[in-house]
């Protein structure tokens, strides 16, 4: 007997009985192999460097649809969570991953899921070391939700946050915005929109690696939800500087800004899934900026701000000369793109 | 302004946002505060015992309904993963807790739940380090999903585990089966049946620490989804023993038993969420009986069964001394209890 042998998921596949059983080895558990991975275990040791600091996050995903250019919910819950730990410093070490499956999803399709979670995983150097699955009667999910929880080491001697960034420093950007957005947006096909935009959903392991080493770095997050605006809205608010953006150094595809004139969507508010901004100290932005294009992944990395004395603001320069606000978000312009 | 100034959960609630930060601050980050638990950060550090192993585990929670006599999902998401870590000999340190959200919950109420997470969370003694939330549109999820991840710390000289069971090993319970999944069974009030039936859903953390210095402890396992009968069929399949246990020494509250009677359940497959189901050497059987009694939680505890040579199976001696083998949980029995 195989999983296989149904189409779809029934609420047996989540009662803690055979189906369950044969759900998590045949499609979980075949994915995730690894020496570490024992579904029998009621919790899975870790290997941790004694040395290090150890840092864990988690992260839920709820995006619709499941799948879309350029990855899908699987490969974007690892990503999500490895990213989460890259920004903060970490090499990301262990996954966690939960499912709650909506009762009638093909498990073809949530073997595909598995599969490309397993692939993000092994690309970012992550084992996935512990799951779950519950089965929620039809009708009261969107088909899949994942939450991944991470674990990361941390070389002692790094110091960075937003508490050590200062007046002068530059803001980095290691990528075009907005590409996850747009793509998932145009992915649900509500909109009589087409375009070849592909998510940027990606780990951001080498970008953030290869800024960690220079004396000057300051912080790094990814813009997932509320984008990069929201990004240099938090690090006004907690730092109570100004932060200005150059309009005209933000790198947008023509194809992103196009879809967002269109549907009056401001990028700088879309959600990446594959980007880093980073504060560096004046000095080394030049470093910081060919240590990133000289990676595949950085090679449209821009400066694209500065951050002065003054309001806690986010102030744009726009490319005709003027000033705008980028205030912090209010209403979701794009739910259910993470 | 105050989120609680919104009666009711909106999709901007988790948008990254201004609505998304004043809820993450004014519910979850007032009752997770500690010093670790910082909703500006990306990833949390962990303070971890070098001497130690340290193991990691998941679990999601979709209980319907989202309350209980005796608990209610935020408890139980604490309960599932502390428990299984305190199994596998771990005693439980941090949590991460994953939440989705449904358009529409009541703030109020996901401020209870946040509340009773948190009470359990100190009676624990675990820290939740980090958190996250997503909002899905109404109609898409069951009010309240939730996922916890736990990392905890083993001392190095334990050793337990399936491999280490042998025939002639004592079976013991450590309460009566089954309060958990009537509890909620009833709660749902779709049938016309009442009863003052509590969820035994706890921390089994002194449980376990009382085994575990015993030379003979085998293995431990709290019996949820699935219950008894599946802890025994899976004990069984992996060490290709007999698990014989025997009807009349196994504890079932008479209202449990009246209930599934009613109803055509089998009580040893209805969840525990506050049991344990440890295998013993027979030498030690009433030592480890005896720590267990002296323990609140475990007053109630027995000798439930034995392991013997023979086929894999789990061999019920009933009362009227006759036998009946309790196969793998095919069907569902009782969806969504926990």
């Amino acid at each position: 007997m195989s999983v296989f042998d149904d189409a779809h998921v029934t609420l047996a596949h989540g009662n803690g009985g055979r189906l369950m059983n044969a759900l998590i080895e045949e499609i979980f558990a075949r994915h995730f192999e690894s020496p570490e991975f024992d579904p029998q275990l009621d919790a899975a040791p870790l290997q941790l460097d004694p040395g290090a600091e150890i840092l864990m996050t988690t992260d839920g995903f709820i995006v619709q649809p499941l799948e879309f250019p350029g990855g899908d919910i699987g490969s974007l819950a690892v990503h999500g969570t490895v990213n989460d730990l890259a920004v903060s410093g970490a090499r990301p070490r262990y996954l966690t991953l939960g499912a709650i499956i909506e009762e009638g999803l093909e498990l073809k399709f949530l073997d595909r899921i598995a599969a490309s979670a397993a692939a993000a995983a092994k690309e970012a150097g992550v084992t996935i070391i512990a799951g779950d699955t519950k089965v929620t009667p039809r009708g009261s999910g969107g088909g899949l939700y994942l939450t991944t929880a991470g674990i990361g080491e941390k070389p002692r001697n790094i110091r960075h946050g937003m508490r050590f960034i200062k007046p002068g420093d530059a803001v980095l950007l290691s990528g075009p915005v907005g590409d996850h957005g747009v793509a998932v947006m145009l992915a649900r096909e509500e909109f009589d929109l087409k375009g070849d935009i592909r998510s940027d959903s990606a780990n951001v392991i080498a970008l953030t690696q290869a800024l960690l080493p220079l004396d000057g770095l300051r912080f790094m997050r990814d813009p997932t939800r509320g984008g990069l605006a929201t990004v240099a809205c938090e690090i006004a608010a907690a730092t109570g500087r100004q932060i200005r953006l150059y309009e005209s150094a933000i790198p947008v595809r023509p194809a992103v800004a196009s879809v967002c004139d269109i549907l009056g969507y401001d990028p700088y508010y879309l959600a990446c899934e594959g980007r880093v901004v980073a504060i560096v100290a004046r000095e080394i932005c030049d470093e910081a900026l060919a240590r990133w294009r000289a990676l595949g992944e950085g090679a449209a990395a821009a400066i694209i701000g500065e951050v002065r004395e003054g309001a806690a603001h986010v102030i744009l320069e726009t490319e005709i000369g003027g000033e705008r606000i980028l205030e912090e978000l209010e209403d979701d312009p794009l739910p259910r793109i993470c």
